[in-house]
């Protein structure tokens, strides 16, 4: 039997790094505004190459933009642990939400490599391309594409509000790095551990300390286009018109009403809409809108996609109103094996844990397709991400990159002195 | 009794000029997007102080960026006739709104001026800043401050969807132009009379040419911003959500039923949403809106007034809303003298005419609190304005130049030899 290695990370270290990436893209509010392959984002790459660069780390990065940093295991031809999460933010988001797991993930790398041991197996800390979906639709486009579930080509041609194409800033954000070297995308991988704000009450209510998270739940989102007839607000008889905004206000209030009030597990939200000409006295010709819809029960949220699909086209009327779907992503249960050994690591460094459901989607997702998976949760005050005052207390982001590195060692094979 | 003086337009010359100009700003789509104090909008002034000077018209402006095309009468002392309208479009503007009636009066005095002719009295073209509020809300600053009904600091306060206020545009505007001289805010004026497309289908659907404008429709506009709380998507309870998303379903949805469904003569449009921080899976903590409410009788008009200001609060609930009167102008009548002399132009001519009311404001509203006034309608085809394809036949925009023309000689004093 292997003697069992316990290595302490460095909660000042991490707590620094956490601070000293929210600089890139900060907000006057406290927040960070660092979309997905932005100019913000590049810099965040370039902060965190280096920083793995001082713990023996080495990047590459793939196709979809992905970046990948790794501490060599002794087998270079075993599949490795992945860890990880995402640098990019919401447009006005917090300091946590995927920096926090992507420097968990370093923070774990750096300590088990500043202990002098080597893995079995590579660690590579991960920071997947654009999670968050707001520059660019849909988000999760880089653990979609390390999947297989997106084309690159797919994802390049993705525009912006602005006209740019996802290629053409991947291609950019590539360029400013001609260091790096560009793997394959896709390969063979052991496990997945991604560590995350839990972005809900429920761990803080509970007073715990460490979400073992169950799974993700399901989640659809559409795209819909209403289509009216343009004309002046002060001439044309109502009788006559095909206002675009008169069905939105229909197709919403309904949709809010019936879908969203289905059941109190039900999450619905119109969170994005675009208005042509968006002119106060022009009839509009022309409302695309985004719909979120979330049920951790996948007959359910099947139920609540349909009534989306059927209820939008009737409101709509007499407009034309044509629903786009983008994701549809079912509940997933993450694996037992992988929960069992972050229970126990909580356990052992003396966190009160608990089992919990990710309402939000993550990449992780993404990989349970892949590999064996699973998610650390910490809590955040008051359950608010994606909001400039999202946060984290220090002990719990060190508790929770503990885990990491406790459970990554035990999966990546690493044995050697005592450090914990 | 003076000899009666007919002077005829040059249609091919206003045709040509009505095209000219609507290249400036043209759109893919055969529009015009020429907002008010754009770069547009300078090139088009320099257009028409180009024309106006050809014809012996001298320029000038005043503090609210208003431009004056003078066409000298015997007695400078005699209040002058002001004919025009206005420059600026909506973002997707045709070419016909506000440039037929400034082009038409251009036509109008450069045919007096042409035929060796010389009113008692000046004849003012006036082109009015910002009729069509799409850039800087609200609409018609330029005559309301020549009118006195806002000021101009209040004006030039007014700030654009990129930051840039109404004060800063003037001044630019202003330097692009130093041999404008700069005249006063607002003087003594003999009467008013604008042409303009009727934006509505009642000419066409009769048959008519000329519309004799019996007034304007009421108008009472609003900004309404519902505020909420953000969250993320996925996660936060649908009972815990404060989406002012949802609110404004709900609102829009029960203003447009209520409000805009009191009578058949009741228009109301919601045109303009911007909604914060706009990302798919994130709840909306603001919502702000521009609601566009119009009705012939004052009476309906304030009732449904009332009904915007109650019907948004209660249905807000839970969010919080708060209701901004922008405009409130009540229905008018234009003058009585002016009307039975563009009837009997336009019977003297040869052109089927009938009395119609303006459902759409016009700077002649200001302008009637100053002075008589009236306005000439001609037909726009299928009543469609606001919009790329507005059109108006050219027969139809010599007839409104010509009666424009022939009451502008009556009420100016121009005696002469007869050459129309």
């Amino acid at each position: 039997m292997t003697k069992r290695v316990r290595i302490a990370i460095d909660p000042d270290r991490l707590w620094t790094r956490l601070m000293r990436l929210a600089e890139i893209g900060a907000t006057p509010a406290g927040g960070v505004d660092r979309q997905a392959l932005t100019d913000g984002e590049a810099l965040a790459w370039r902060q965190l190459i280096a920083w793995g660069a001082e713990a023996g780390l080495s990047a590459f990065t793939d196709p979809a933009a992905n970046l990948f940093l790794k501490l060599a295991g002794k087998d270079p031809a075993l599949p490795p642990l992945l860890i990880g999460s995402h640098l990019d933010t919401q447009p006005a988001g917090g300091r946590f939400d995927g920096a926090f797991g992507v420097l968990a993930a370093l923070e774990a790398a750096t300590a088990i490599a500043a202990a002098g041991a080597v893995p079995e197996r590579d660690i590579l800390v991960v920071a997947w391309m654009n999670e968050e979906g707001s520059r660019f639709a849909p988000g999760m486009m880089g653990s979609e594409a390390f999947a297989g579930q997106r084309s690159v080509a797919a994802i390049r041609a993705a525009v912006d509000s602005d006209g740019v194409s996802a290629g053409t800033a991947i291609d950019r954000l590539h360029a400013a790095f001609p260091e790096v070297p560009a793997g394959p995308l896709g390969f063979p991988v052991h496990a997945y551990v991604e560590p995350h704000i839990e972005q809900h009450v429920l761990l803080e209510r509970a007073g715990k300390v460490i979400g073992v998270v169950t799974g993700i739940q399901g989640k659809k989102t559409f795209e819909v286009e209403i289509a009216g007839e343009r004309g002046h607000a002060g001439t044309l008889a109502t009788a006559d018109r095909k206002d675009a905004m008169a069905a939105f206000a229909r197709v919403a209030a309904a949709l809010y009403q019936r879908v969203g009030g289905h059941d109190p597990k039900t999450k619905f939200t119109i969170g994005r809409v675009e208005v042509h000409p968006n002119a106060p006295s022009v009839i509009a010709d022309r409302v695309r809108f985004r719909i979120d819809l979330r049920h951790p029960d996948n007959a359910t949220l099947d139920y609540g996609g349909r009534g989306v699909q059927h209820l939008t086209t009737v409101f709509a009327e007499p407009c034309a109103a044509v629903v786009t779907p983008l994701v549809s992503a079912a509940s997933n249960d993450f694996d037992a094996g992988l929960r069992a050994m972050i229970s126990a690591a909580a356990e052992r460094r003396g966190f009160p844990a608990m089992p919990v459901l990710s309402f939000a989607g993550h990449d992780a997702r993404q990989l349970a397709t892949l590999c064996p998976s699973a998610m650390i949760f910490i809590p955040c005050r008051d359950g608010i991400s994606h909001a400039e005052t999202e946060w984290a207390e220090p002990a719990h982001v060190a508790a929770g990159a503990q885990v990491l590195c406790d459970v990554a060692m035990q999966v990546a094979g690493v044995a050697g002195k005592s450090v914990g």
